[in-house]
């Protein structure tokens, strides 16, 4: 079996904030037989995420863990398909499967322990774009994070930032979800009146709107910050630190203002992190890999209950890819990016 | 009872690198009287340790956790002493202590729980200055430092900075009989010997004569670094993070470097940090308080055996507080730096 392919690729490496100018929409023709061993997905839909910058990228720490993405190659993403042919007795054509598949129309994978992949239970009554936000490694990384390293107590102060992205909105929910007082910010008004009114934040602000990041904070913690779910870096951390409490936790889940290059590194006072002995510790999502069903578990219970609210992003087309994953980078999307293909 | 008390003190705050004349002895009567409640200790050895120089500052995070150090007043700092008189009935005059005192002759205080002191048993053995190095705050920080926070395992390669001060040099010896592979490095050719020869580091390196720390690192553990115990901070901070393996630990004890203001702050990559996972934990010898005990019948028997080596810097008499004080700050100390009182 044989299917034209069409698959984004990078004209070049990154190195600075991406633009669609970066990216080329690129053809193959795929090929399946039943003796592959391997199983044809089309996909449906493709997780558009951040942490893919550094992949781009000549040199970076990210390459340590995920593989680089090579120039004019196909590029390996979370995404949700529907099995066409499977030459594997685990699947059959018809699955629906979440996992590493590719900002593609068709990948072809080999199952294997070392293959990110799971069938869809359509029982669970989500939609599929659930099955690669809130129950993919956004919800992942937001519950991991926040229980695993952050281990929030009730009536801990938790403060988040970029908090109305794929991660942040969900991580704040679960700081609620656990009884904490929750603070996020974001860069538009509309963000701010979103965490406060449909996300149950209990306060926020707009970054962008702040001479001083460190009075912000003050402000919204006049008792301090116990855990720093950390999305953005920079100088977001600084003030961070700067007002929190003793024994605090900074879960450091990404600082997109760095991946870029545009805003300047943190330089923290490492004498606030001695003398309040916080821990700093950076994970991802695979870390909780192992405990993914239980983690997806409470998810969707807190979903059916309507105590989280999802938040997706959606856009159309494998061609659309480019503008959706450059847009991550100045703060257009709202909730998990998502790209549909027709 | 009344004595001639004097005491070091601060002319100044002090913003940068400490000098002698940044110092003075003063002169008080100090009064003890039987009904006081209070004990009245002559001091035989005062702790010179480099966290002052945070207390003596104007404004820092230290003063969060230690109380800020006012100009003209009494300095507090771990010492020993002997009592002289006592309206407690915990203490008898004659018994030695160690414990939070000051940089002077004569120390009154009032027994409680919120003060740090403990009788010494001479029964031990130990020299005297032992209770206020090894078996007193630097072994604590040393030991928990490395054991509570970096948590060796067998194997485990482990960096320490300023390894010939003192803690280093104890944190270093630690690493080694947890059967780590210990390198140190400091900043002259006699002190990386001294490693190397008597203290028994695997290797060591003079990082002033490396014109890049990053590679001097690499080719000191081209199998990576799971454990930074770290007490200078800048760019020795960086150059660890990026030899460090994943699910590295930083065992943030001091950032000597930066406490100067002199080299400049740590930047550190925090997609290092993120995508190998590492733990950044501040803390300081007090989090450990409640083990003193312990850990103190741990080393004491490693230094019966002839485990580890104890190496104390010792200057005579008050008036040299301010120059031993300051040498902290060059390099100019090896191992613990105390002041002997006549």
């Amino acid at each position: 079996m044989e299917v034209r392919n069409r698959y984004v690729a990078t004209r070049r490496h990154i190195e600075g904030a991406p633009t669609e100018a970066d990216f080329e929409v690129r053809e193959e023709t795929a090929r399946w037989s039943p003796d592959s061993g391997e199983v044809l997905v089309r996909n449906l839909y493709l997780s558009i995420d951040p942490y893919q910058l550094n992949r781009m990228k000549r040199s970076s720490a990210s390459h340590l863990a995920v593989d680089g993405i090579l120039p004019g190659q196909r590029i390996a993403a979370y995404a949700a398909g529907e099995v066409v042919a499977s030459a594997s007795p685990e699947y059959a054509a018809g699955d629906v499967v979440a996992g590493v598949l590719g900002w593609e129309d068709y990948t072809l994978f080999r199952p294997s322990p070392a293959v990110l992949m799971s069938k869809v239970d359509a029982s669970g009554g989500f939609p599929l774009s659930h099955h690669i936000s809130v129950l993919g490694t956004s919800g992942m990384t937001a519950y991991g994070g926040l229980f695993e390293v952050g281990k929030p107590a009730r009536g801990e102060k938790v403060f988040v930032s970029a908090a109305s992205g794929s991660v942040g909105s969900l991580a704040g929910q679960f700081a609620k979800l656990a009884g904490c007082y929750v603070v996020g910010c974001a860069g538009t008004k509309a963000k701010v009146d979103l965490l406060k009114d449909k996300l149950g934040f209990d306060d926020a602000f707009n970054y962008k709107e702040e001479p001083d990041l460190k009075s912000a904070l003050k402000r919204c913690f006049p008792d301090g910050i116990d855990i720093y779910f950390e999305n953005v870096g920079g100088e977001m951390l600084e003030a961070a630190l700067a007002n929190m409490n003793p024994y605090g936790r900074v879960a450091l889940s990404g600082v997109i203002s760095e991946y870029t290059g545009a805003g300047r590194r943190a330089v923290p006072d490492l004498l606030e992190v001695i003398y309040k002995r916080i821990t700093i510790r950076g994970f991802f999502a695979w870390d909780f890999l192992p405990r993914f069903a239980e983690f997806n578990a409470t998810i969707g219970e807190w979903i059916r209950q309507g105590k989280v609210q999802v938040l997706e992003d959606v856009s159309d087309g494998l061609e659309s890819v480019p503008s959706a994953f450059a847009a991550l980078f100045s703060g257009q999307n709202v909730g998990k990016k998502l790209v549909k293909l027709a």
